[in-house]
C-alpha cells in the first residue's frame, strides 16, 4: 500500500484550476476553496444529490455510498463531491450544469417572464423621478464680473434643472471638478443620486455622455437571485437574468446560513458569495447588452432581511435569536463599491426598507407593486419563496407574518424539483384514464418540476386519490409506484431517449404539504387577529418564482390559499423586483415604500399561541376542517 | 583629482537620515527628498539666507558665494543649502533652529497670545450648538413587542436628544452597530456631526466615553499655520501651537506656489506639505495635553482660498488666471482622513466658506469674529498676512478686496524679520537723543523683528527723519549707517554677547512700504466705490500675526490705515482662528458665515482702473496727499 501524502493536488477540468489540500479534505470543500461553484442545496449533507462531479484520475479516494447516483453514473465515475474525501492527487471534471454559463440561457427565458408579469414601473401611480438621473448641464462661463466658484456654479445649474435643496458632492469629484469643467467648456453630463433628503452629485463628465444611464434591480432570494437591467431614462427593462444563490452550499434557509457564519466566522465569505452572484448577473447582463459597467449608476435591491444583511455584511446574528432584531431596517443608500458591487465606481446601492427580521424588503416591494395599500377592500398578499410571507390589509391597516415554508415550491428539497427554467414541468394534469399530461418551460425535454408543476402535481395526486388527505400514497397496483431509496415514489414521466424518468417521492409530498400548511396557518393567524372573514377578502395576490402560469385554483385545492372564487386570485410573479423597479423610478415610490414598512404590524408566529395548532390543522389536504374549503369538498365528492 | 561618483550619499545629523542623490544635486533639494525640513523663504533663490546647514565632512562640494553668511559662519563651514551642489558623499549637520521641536516653545508663547486676544467663542451671540457633539444615549432594549431594528432604534434615541430631521450613518458604523449596542447593553456614546442639512452619526462607542470630545481649529496661513485645541463640550481653548508653512520652500506667496505646482505637477507634494504641518501641530498639541487623537473628532480650517485648495488638493490653478476662479468656495464637510488629517478616523473636516479667489475663508472668519456684519455704522476690517485683505461695510452691505501686500509684516522678505516668537522685537522707539529703545517677546535676547516691531521701526525712522517720505535713507554721519551687501542699512541693535546686530536695510523698507501702500490703496478703492468718507468709518479692526501689542497709531503714521482717531482702531489679532472657533461651536454661526460669504461683494483690484494710481500715491509716507493724514502732518510739522 502506498504511503499517504500529507497534501494532495486536485486539478479541476475544464477550468484547469489547481488546488492543494490536506489529505482527507472533502471534495466539495476543496472545490469551494478553489473558487469553483458546485451546485449544492443541502449544504453538504449528502441528501440533495446536486454536487455531482466526475473523477477522471485518482489513485485513492473515499466516497460514501449514496442512493442519489444511478448505476450508469457510478460506472462513469460520478461521485457526490460532498460525500467524497480526497486521499491522493486527483483530476476532476466539473459537469457543465454547475456553471452559470449553461444556466444563463435557460434562466433568460424564465426571468424575462417576470418582467412581463409585473406592470412596467414608472408608468403607474408614481411620477417619473428616478433615484439616479443623468442630464446635460450647460453653464455660463466665469468672468471677472461673475466669479462664482466652479462648485457653486454647478449647484446653481443643477438647481435650475431639478429640485435639490440639500446637495452634496464627493471629495474626489470636487478635486477634479475644475479640470473637467474647463476641458468640457462648461458643458457637462451630471449624474445625481437621491440619498434621503440629500441630493448627491455622483459624477460630472465632459460633454454629452448623458444618453446612457442604466441601473440594475435585484431580488435577493434565499435560493435564487434575479436581476433586471433597466434604462433609467425611460424606465424600460432591457434584459433580465437569474442565478442560484451561491450561499446555498452553506444551508438551504437563511437561518442555517446565519448559524454557519457564526460558527465559522464566515460573514465575509457569506457576503462574498452573494456579492459574487450579483456581480455575475450584472456582468452577464452588461456583456450581453454590450453596455459599459460605468454606465450603470445605480443598483436597487429587495430581499429578505437576512439576505440584505449578508449583502452588506451587516450583523445578521440577532435575526435568529429572540427577540429577532435586524441591524438595519431602513438601509441608507451607500456607494455600491463599498459593498463590492461592480457598477460605476461612484454609483449608489439602494435597498428597500424592511418591516422586521422575518418580513423583508421583498414583501414591502410586493405590497407596493400590488398596490394593496391603496385599496379600500381587504387584500391578501402571499409570497412563496424559501419562506412564505403573508400580508393582509387595506389602505388603513396592514398586518404581516412569515412562515418558514421551506424552499419546496422553489424546487429545492424535492427529488426532481428544479427552478423555473427550460425543461421544468410547469403544468401537469392527470387525465381521466390516469395518464399524465404535462408542459415544460420552453417545450424542452422534461428535466424536473418547478413550483407551478409541483403545485399541480400535489393537487392532481390528491384529486385522483393517489395520495390521501394526509398526503400519504395510496399504494395500488399502479406500476408507476416503485420503491426507491427514499421509500415509495410515483412516476410522473417515464424515462425517454433524452431524459431520465421523473418521479415524486413521499418525502417530496411531505415537504410540499409542510410548506403549504405553514403558509395557510400564517394566513389564518392574520385573519383571526384582525377578525377578517373569508368573504371580507376582496383579492388574493400570490407572488413567487413558481414559473409562469400558476393554476391558482389548485393553490386552493391543496389548501394553501383560502377558498375564494378563483377570479379573486391573481398570480403576480416576482413582485420583489417589480416593487424595486417602481422605487428606482420614483422618489415618491421610495417614500411610499418607507411609509408601508413603517405602518405594517408584524406578527411573530413563533411566539403566537395559535400558530402551531393552525399549522397542524393545515397539514391535511386541503385542511382538517373541510368546511373551510367548500369548493374543494365539492370536487372531492364528485371524484 | 578624484574621479567623480555618479551617486553621492548624504548623511544628515543629528537625525541620522541618509539619502543617495545624483552628483550635482542641490543640497536643499536633497534635504527635501530625505524629508528633512530646512527653513527657506525664497524658495531656493538664495536671497533669504534661511537654509543654513553645516558641512561636517565632504571631499567635494560647490557653494556659490553669498553675502548672507558671516565670516564666522564661513569659518564654521556653514553654507546655504540652496546654493550648494553635492559633488561627493557628505555629512551635514542641520542646525536646531530648522526643527519644529525648537520653535514649538517659542511659538507656544506667541500662539497663546492669539487665544487671549480673540473673544472666547460660544460665549457670544450664537447659541452653543457645536458642529460635532458627543453624548450618552441609553436606549430601551428590543423585545418581541418592540422589535425596531437597531439602526432605527438609535435614530429615535438621537432625535430625542437633538434636532436632526435628516440623518445618515456611514456604512462601517452600520456594519458593527448591532455588536456595539449588544455589548454595551444599549448604553452608548454617540458622536454626531453636522454636514449641511444632514446630521451624520460619526461614531457609536460603548459606554461612557462621552466626556472627552475635542476639536482643532486651524488658521492656514501662507507663511504660518496656527492651531488651537478646543474642548467641544465647553468651547474652551485648551492649548495653541503654530509653525511655519512648510510649502514656503516652493515660493513665498501662494501664486508662486501654484505656478511651481503646475510646472512640476507637484499638487500632491503641496498637499502633503500643508497636511504634514497640520498633522504636526495636532500631534504636538495632543501629546502635550496627553489626549488621544481618537478623541479629536473635528477639525475646522480657515485660510486663504489657495491654502484651502492645497490642503484638500482641489485644483488651485485658476486662482491665478483671469477671471480668477476658485474650484470650491463653499467646501462641504469631508472626512478628515480623506485629506490625510490624523484625527479620529471618522472625524470631520470643516472649512469656512470663502468669497473669491483672493478673499478667503480667513476673511469671512474675521468679519464673523469682529461682528462688523451686525453693526449699523460702517466698519473697516484689515487683515495683514502674506496678503492684505480689506473689508468695508455694515449690516446692510459688505465689500472686499485683496492687495498682494507680501509677507513683509510677517517678517518675511526682511533681512532681520521674523515672526512673532520669543526674541522678536515687538516694540521699538527712537528717543529724543536718537537712541533706540525696544522690547522683545518674552524679554529674550533680540533675535529679529516681528510685524509690530517692523511697523514701529518704519514709523520711527520716518518720524525721526532717518528716512524721507519716499522711504529712502537720509544718509548722515550717524555711525549706525553702514553699507552692507544689499546697499545701505541702519543698525537698530548693536551686536551683543548673546546676539548679532540687528539692522534694517533699504530693501526691507521698500518692501514694508510696498505692503502698506497696497493695503491703503485697497482701502481707498473700496471707500471710493461705496462713496464712504473717512468720517463715515465708525471703527477699524486690524488683524494679523503682528505680535501682541500693535501700536495702531503708528499704522496711521506710516499711512497703512486711514487717519481716524486712534480710539476707533482696534488690533484684534488672529481673527481667522477666532472666527473658525466661533463656527465650530455653533451651527448658526456657520450659517451666518455662509451668509456673509454670499453677501460680500468682491472688487478685483488687478482689473480695477483706479487701483494702480492709488497704490503709487500710497507709496509715500504717509501718502502723496498729506491732506488725507492731517494727524500725521501735525506730527511731521512738530518734528
Amino acid at each position: 500500500m502506498k504511503r499517504q501524502k500529507k497534501k494532495c493536488t486536485i486539478l479541476f477540468e475544464p477550468s484547469g484550476l489547481k488546488i492543494e489540500v490536506p489529505v482527507g479534505t472533502v471534495l466539495l470543500e476543496a472545490a469551494r476553496k478553489a473558487g469553483i461553484y458546485l451546485t449544492s442545496i443541502c449544504g453538504g449533507d449528502g441528501y440533495c444529490g446536486k454536487c455531482k462531479v466526475i473523477i477522471d484520475r485518482s489513485e485513492q479516494f473515499q466516497s460514501r455510498p449514496t442512493s442519489l447516483l444511478t448505476p450508469d453514473e457510478i460506472r462513469e465515475n460520478v461521485v457526490l463531491a460532498c460525500q467524497t474525501e480526497v486521499l491522493s492527487d486527483m483530476t476532476i471534471t466539473v459537469p457543465k450544469f454547475h456553471t452559470l454559463e449553461t444556466s444563463q440561457i435557460l434562466m433568460d427565458t424564465d426571468a424575462h417572464r417576470f418582467s412581463e408579469l409585473a406592470g412596467e414601473p414608472g408608468a403607474g401611480v408614481f411620477e417619473f423621478d428616478p433615484l439616479v438621473r443623468k442630464f446635460a448641464v450647460e453653464m455660463s462661463k466665469p468672468t471677472v464680473q461673475d466669479n462664482t466658484a466652479d462648485h457653486e456654479r454647478l449647484y446653481v445649474a443643477i438647481r435650475d434643472r431639478i429640485d435639490a435643496p440639500i446637495m452634496q458632492t464627493g471629495f474626489r469629484i470636487l478635486q477634479r471638478l475644475s479640470k473637467t469643467l474647463v476641458e468640457a467648456n462648461y458643458k457637462v453630463a451630471v449624474t445625481i443620486g437621491r440619498r434621503g433628503g440629500t441630493t448627491e452629485v455622483i459624477e460630472v463628465e465632459p460633454g454629452k455622455r448623458c444618453k446612457t444611464n442604466l441601473a440594475v434591480a435585484v431580488d435577493l432570494g434565499t435560493t435564487t437571485v434575479v436581476a433586471h437591467l433597466i434604462d433609467l431614462t425611460n424606465a424600460k427593462t432591457i434584459d433580465t437574468e437569474a442565478t442560484y444563490n451561491n450561499q446555498i452550499n452553506f444551508g438551504e434557509d437563511y437561518i442555517r446560513r446565519i448559524i454557519y457564519a457564526e460558527e465559522n466566522n464566515a460573514f465575509d465569505e457569506m457576503q462574498n458569495r452573494i456579492v459574487h452572484d450579483v456581480n455575475n448577473l450584472i456582468v452577464t447582463l452588461a456583456s450581453r447588452q454590450k453596455v459599459d459597467l460605468q454606465d450603470i449608476t445605480a443598483i436597487i435591491c429587495a430581499g429578505n432581511t437576512a439576505m440584505v444583511h449578508f449583502l452588506l455584511n451587516l450583523d445578521p446574528t440577532r435575526i435568529r435569536k429572540e427577540p429577532y432584531i435586524a441591524s438595519v431596517s431602513f438601509v441608507p443608500p451607500i456607494r455600491a463599491a463599498e459593498a463590492g458591487i461592480q457598477i460605476n465606481k461612484r454609483g449608489l446601492l439602494y435597498c428597500l426598507p424592511s418591516v422586521a427580521a422575518y418580513v423583508g424588503s421583498d414583501i414591502v416591494a410586493g405590497v407596493l407593486a400590488t398596490r394593496i395599500y391603496t385599496k379600500k377592500g381587504i387584500s391578501l398578499f402571499v409570497d412563496i419563496g424559501t419562506n412564505g410571507e403573508v400580508v393582509l390589509g387595506n389602505r388603513d391597516w396592514l398586518v404581516c407574518a412569515s412562515s418558514s415554508a421551506g424552499p419546496a415550491f422553489e424546487g429545492s428539497g424535492v427529488k426532481h424539483g428544479m427552478r423555473a427554467a427550460a425543461g421544468a414541468i410547469e403544468k401537469l394534469t392527470i387525465l381521466g384514464d390516469g395518464s399524465i399530461e404535462f408542459k415544460t418551460i420552453g417545450d424542452a425535454h422534461p428535466a424536473g418540476i418547478c413550483g407551478s408543476g409541483l403545485l399541480d402535481t400535489l393537487a392532481e395526486l390528491f384529486l385522483n386519490a393517489i395520495i390521501d388527505r394526509t398526503g400519504r400514497f395510496k399504494i395500488s397496483r399502479d406500476r408507476r409506484f416503485t420503491e426507491g431509496d427514499d421509500g415509495w415514489q410515483f412516476q410522473l414521466v417515464p424515462p425517454g431517449n433524452e431524459h431520465h424518468q421523473i418521479v415524486i417521492t413521499q418525502a417530496d409530498i411531505n415537504n410540499l404539504i409542510r410548506s403549504k400548511a405553514g403558509v395557510f396557518a400564517a394566513i389564518r393567524v392574520l385573519m383571526d387577529s384582525t377578525q377578517t372573514k373569508i368573504e371580507d377578502i376582496d383579492g388574493i395576490y400570490i407572488a413567487g418564482g413558481f414559473g409562469n402560469f400558476l393554476n391558482v385554483k389548485k393553490a386552493v385545492t391543496i389548501g394553501m390559499l383560502p377558498d375564494v372564487p378563483p377570479d379573486k386570485i391573481q398570480f403576480v410573479g416576482n413582485t420583489s423586483i417589480a416593487g424595486a423597479k417602481t422605487v428606482l423610478m420614483s422618489r415618491k415610490a421610495l417614500e411610499t415604500a418607507e411609509q408601508i414598512a413603517k405602518s405594517m404590524t408584524y406578527f411573530d408566529l413563533m411566539s403566537h399561541p395559535g400558530y402551531m395548532d393552525e399549522f397542524i390543522r393545515a397539514k391535511f389536504l386541503p385542511h382538517t376542517d373541510l368546511s373551510l374549503f367548500p369548493s374543494v369538498g365539492n370536487v372531492m365528492r364528485r371524484a
